[in-house]
């Protein structure tokens, strides 16, 4: 893996997950950065972009080596570039979709995913009557196809849109079936070994932090 | 509005929207230390919960009052219930989805959404096919209709589930009829005038930050 070149002594087992949650926010900004032409970047602005103390920024980017120097800011190229390999943003990624009702199908049919590299290759359902389908150029395999068609196609990542009541069945079939990565739709937190990654797709977090706003402006 | 009955010297026009798009992740940690049964928390244990330093604590929840002391820590109970009126978390929304195609009739029926206070009561497509069907027990309406059932049914969020070519032109609709927040499922970023909240749904963030890991354990 060609991933990270310099900063071998990184122990990225010691990274807390919060941080590496982060990091794609800072992915962003940075781009936005490069995009706009600067070229070098205080950890004092990274801090109002994000509204975390400049403290908090140099703790969190120095888990993945020593970028910039006091005083002189981060070169946004290196950061970016850093950051890029730490996420395997260059990387091509082979995703699977399990569930293929209405959300399933519409993320099949998400045009958002391939342009970042990932690559939904694989579809699975339990009903008989939706296997062997076609749902958005892919074949919908049975659950009883997973470990080989997650073997064959090389798959490491598994978006999972059943049903609450399905939900960790298919997270447990599918971590034991070597994916090591999940990202959930259904509204529960699944639970899973160590070593496996799972994030939740929750909607209504995105709404509360909205209802603030509307509150505080009934008020005035 | 009953919601802030205490700090009346708030003025929440200052609070970074970064820092309160946080505050329902306190909430979260709120309620389960709640759960078991913890009254008095520190910055130091909050900050370790999230991995952010004890003075980002500090700095968050500043600006929504003065809570515990110097030393003694936050009482749970007491930030709790704050948090809850800062975010309206105890009140009752009315909320619109617009576009009834496959994403659209997955979020009618996401069950995630009423526990939370989220009461989704009108849909609306531009699709004369759809228009005075029933999906998942809304009729749907013809967004010339938006303005009048948006005022009738006191809608101040909608749920935007509509493709990328369309999704500008319905925020500028939504917004044009009284609408404040706007949780938009199209992977494109929309433009909002100020005053009106945006949140975007965005699965790849998510599947970047568990990238890492995969990556990371590739190289052991």
């Amino acid at each position: 893996m060609a991933g990270v070149p310099f900063s071998p002594e990184d122990s990225r087992d010691e990274v807390p997950e919060v941080v590496v949650s982060r990091l794609p926010q800072y992915l962003r900004i940075l781009n936005r950065l490069m995009e706009d032409g600067i070229m070098v970047v205080s950890s004092q602005q990274l801090g109002e972009k994000l509204q975390v103390t400049p403290a908090q920024i140099r703790k969190d980017l120095s888990y993945f080596g020593r970028f910039g120097k006091q005083g002189r800011g981060y070169s946004v190229r290196d950061l970016l570039d850093r950051l890029r390999q730490i996420l395997g943003v260059n990387a091509y990624w082979n995703v699977a979709v399990v569930g293929v009702g209405r959300l399933g199908r519409a993320i099949v049919n998400y045009p958002g995913f391939n342009p970042d590299g990932f690559h939904l290759v694989a579809a699975f359902d339990i009903n008989e009557d939706v296997i062997g389908q076609d749902v958005g150029g892919l074949t919908v395999h049975s659950l009883d196809d997973l470990r080989r068609v997650v073997t064959e196609r090389n798959i490491s990542i598994a978006i999972v849109a059943v049903p609450v009541s399905h939900t960790q069945e298919v997270v447990d079939l599918l971590v034991a079936c070597g994916v090591r990565a999940i990202l959930n739709y259904a509204p529960i937190i699944p639970h899973v070994r160590e070593g496996v990654r799972i994030r939740n797709i929750d909607p209504v977090l995105s709404l509360q932090s909205m209802t603030y706003y509307i509150n505080s402006s009934v008020e005035e």
